[in-house]
């Protein structure tokens, strides 16, 4: 049988191991060239698809392709917010179109529930319009709202091992600045990315196991309002004379006037305002019991960009859910998601690269487990720190730098030649 | 002569390598227990003179001091904003009061302007009161607005370096962000600290000397307007399709109802707003030429604390200049800051530590040179890139961790016997 070629996208937010799933995926194709044929990358995801924007990655040398290792966020090949919505038939068509053309016979999609779904649906409708297709999913998600409640489809989503460790870290340095500067700034509010899904904020649990710091941690889930939070902290004051609030960005302050993505999900950092600030403002007007302010931040995209935070875990664990994806491909054919499972060893962590049905992780959703969230809801349990803690790993990762600053792959943008007329995706059209 | 003991003390906002100067004195110290007896350190600054709360380093033992080497903030003996301002005569007198029951002979102080005008105060009067203590300043800040305008008091701060990295470091990750993302978040919006003094914000340049991303640095000195600011990022956006802004959190873009701290100065983090969002929000209501939104973030005090991202330069340094101002207390006598040099070869980088009078530093004022801004006011100049680039060093400091954690230095809080009655700072007293 004559090698195929293969086409990968990325999608939704990066992550800072997303780059070393693509890395995965292009190294084991390059190692089996009877099988995959080009790879290509879709430019900025599915968008790149639509518009026939195809990177050649056989234009970028293996050693820049290695690179990808500690190159985070998605600067290579792009990645989007596009989404591939029921009633979107024109682009499910072209998708296809563009696909046939480029004789893929391998289309890997990076992303979470929204992508594996999408790659589900184009592979059916290949199947319909004559296209032999093999689609493969790949998970990414800092949020880890990837796989089913139960655990038992994905432990855990590449990325978010990641974005845990970056908090335990940052938390850990928070504390420090907060415990010697506690005269002047007593409280420190600390807000978090994850939508209202509670395990980013969870992690910074991470960063005191044995809780010896004033940290208090409001995931969403808590459903704790402003008002008690503002009762908690000035307890903890009375207590310890400084606090250190972690707050979901998903945490419900009332009315925010926040904007919409593509996906019809609240873009919290594009809001009026954040709930940081919403929280320093409300504390501010409060009666301290010790003399100084509240200050907050919001570390931003920062979070899931910062590779010198990186697990290296995490690192491992993208790639090789890179390459397993590849393996499940070319044994297994369409419709299946490459996944971690967390092997069932109390005293030592390991993994098993396994995979799922598409349709299957399409359809699921997984939600911080009630259970988790400690009694008082400003914690969460030490069942959700013996899941979480091994995802961040222990050394440091090693970055490579040039004249002190990271260096980071540089993918040629050599694009396949066209073959198709021009084509505007759905959503940007007009009326 | 017999042995006099030591107070050593830190003020201000901390920074990644405050804790590397105090290293550096106690170990100083401890090699030379002829002239040095014991040496305390003011729990939280000055505040902990003035209530008689002196830790007694000789409790803490040599391992702990040298994990201060990469112990960011202020965690250890802590920092404090309290100003001891014209005026404060009882509080001056309590200092003097406070170090003569202790049989101080030196007094360290580490931080900015207003610490080396405090230390000089001190010493004065000191002398006048019968006691002989030797005060000695030592730099710190984030901001390098300490010293002279034409670099020959004091080069740069410790602190500079290090925060200088972290954007060098943050932006070409946020860069990375913003090349991959930029379908849906074309505009990326992050704030700097550093009051209306530039360095920090000028420091992105580091990022990419080359001056190949869409990078637009908008420091408060730039006298740039917010509309002006707005009208360059469409420019970008039409040019390139993404903008990553740097806005200084004292870029002047109206009234932000900001509070001001004991210093006078104002609380730009406890604002009820931040620059970065008002900056947000006035973009977002501009009509883009590509579709998505700009996004905004505040790094916060991760900046001053991220030890991950220090300046392996920075650190040497502050460790160095600590070392320097005992042999200064020791061989020069009273009245003295330990500075940093720069030695006035253009083609490779090297320091030499010297002094220079507390009173001339203390009234000096360093701003940010305008000659190294740009014409147009949204960049600096290679001559800034040349001053601060080796500041930043080259490789990442290696970083201790346990458990996968930042191990920080454990600081024993063993307080020295109180000989005094109470004391009330005066700024703390009611009417």
């Amino acid at each position: 049988m004559a090698a195929r070629n293969v086409v990968v996208a990325q999608s939704g937010g990066p992550t800072c191991v997303i780059n070393n799933s693509l890395r995965g995926i292009v190294e084991t194709c390059r190692r089996d060239p009877s099988t995959f044929g080009k790879v290509f990358a879709g430019h900025f995801g599915i968008e790149g698809v639509l518009k026939e924007e195809l990177i050649d990655l056989s234009a970028t040398p293996d050693e820049e392709i290695a690179l990808l290792r500690t190159s985070p966020a998605a600067g290579g090949i792009g990645t989007c917010r596009y989404k591939l919505k029921k009633g979107q038939d024109q682009d499910f068509e072209r998708v296809v179109e563009v696909l046939k053309a480029h004789d893929v016979g391998y289309f890997f999609y990076i992303g979470g529930n929204d992508s594996q779904d999408t790659a589900h649906k184009v592979s059916l409708l290949a199947a319909d319009r004559g296209l032999d297709l093999v689609a493969t999913g790949v998970p990414k998600t800092i949020d880890n709202d990837l796989g089913d409640a139960e655990f038992t489809l994905l432990d855990h989503s590449p990325g978010y091992g990641s974005v845990a460790r970056y908090f335990a870290q940052y938390v850990r340095q928070a504390n420090e600045e907060n415990a010697g500067s506690c005269p002047a700034d007593p409280v420190l509010v600390i807000q978090a990315m994850g939508r209202k899904i509670g395990y980013i904020p969870a992690a910074a649990r991470l960063a005191d196991p044995g809780r010896e710091m004033p940290l208090q941690i409001y995931l969403s889930e808590s459903g704790v309002t402003l008002e008690q939070l503002g009762e908690n902290v000035l307890k903890q004051l009375e207590k310890d004379g400084r606090c250190v609030v972690v707050v979901s960005e998903g945490f419900d302050v009332g009315e925010l006037g926040a904007l919409r993505d593509n996906f019809g999900h609240v873009q919290f950092s594009a809001s009026q305002t954040t709930v940081a600030q919403t929280v320093v403002n409300y504390l501010n007007v409060l009666k301290f019991p010790v003399p100084g302010k509240a200050r907050g931040q919001v570390p931003g995209t920062d979070q899931r960009n910062a590779i010198a935070y990186a697990s290296v875990v995490d690192l491992d664990e993208a790639y090789g859910v890179g390459c397993h994806a590849v393996e499940v491909a070319k044994n297994d054919g369409n419709g299946w998601m490459a996944t971690i499972l967390r092997d069932p060893n109390p005293s030592s962590y390991s993994v098993r690269f396994d995979k799922a049905p598409l349709e299957k992780v399409a359809n699921s959703e997984r939600f911080f487990p009630k259970h988790w969230i400690a009694p008082g809801g400003t914690d969460v349990t030490d069942d959700f720190v013996a899941y979480a803690r091994p995802l961040i790993g222990s050394d440091w990762v090693s970055v490579p730098t040039v004249g002190g600053l990271v260096r980071f792959a540089r993918i040629n943008k050599a694009f396949a030649p066209k073959k198709l007329a021009a084509y505007t995706p759905q959503t940007y059209r007009k009326g």
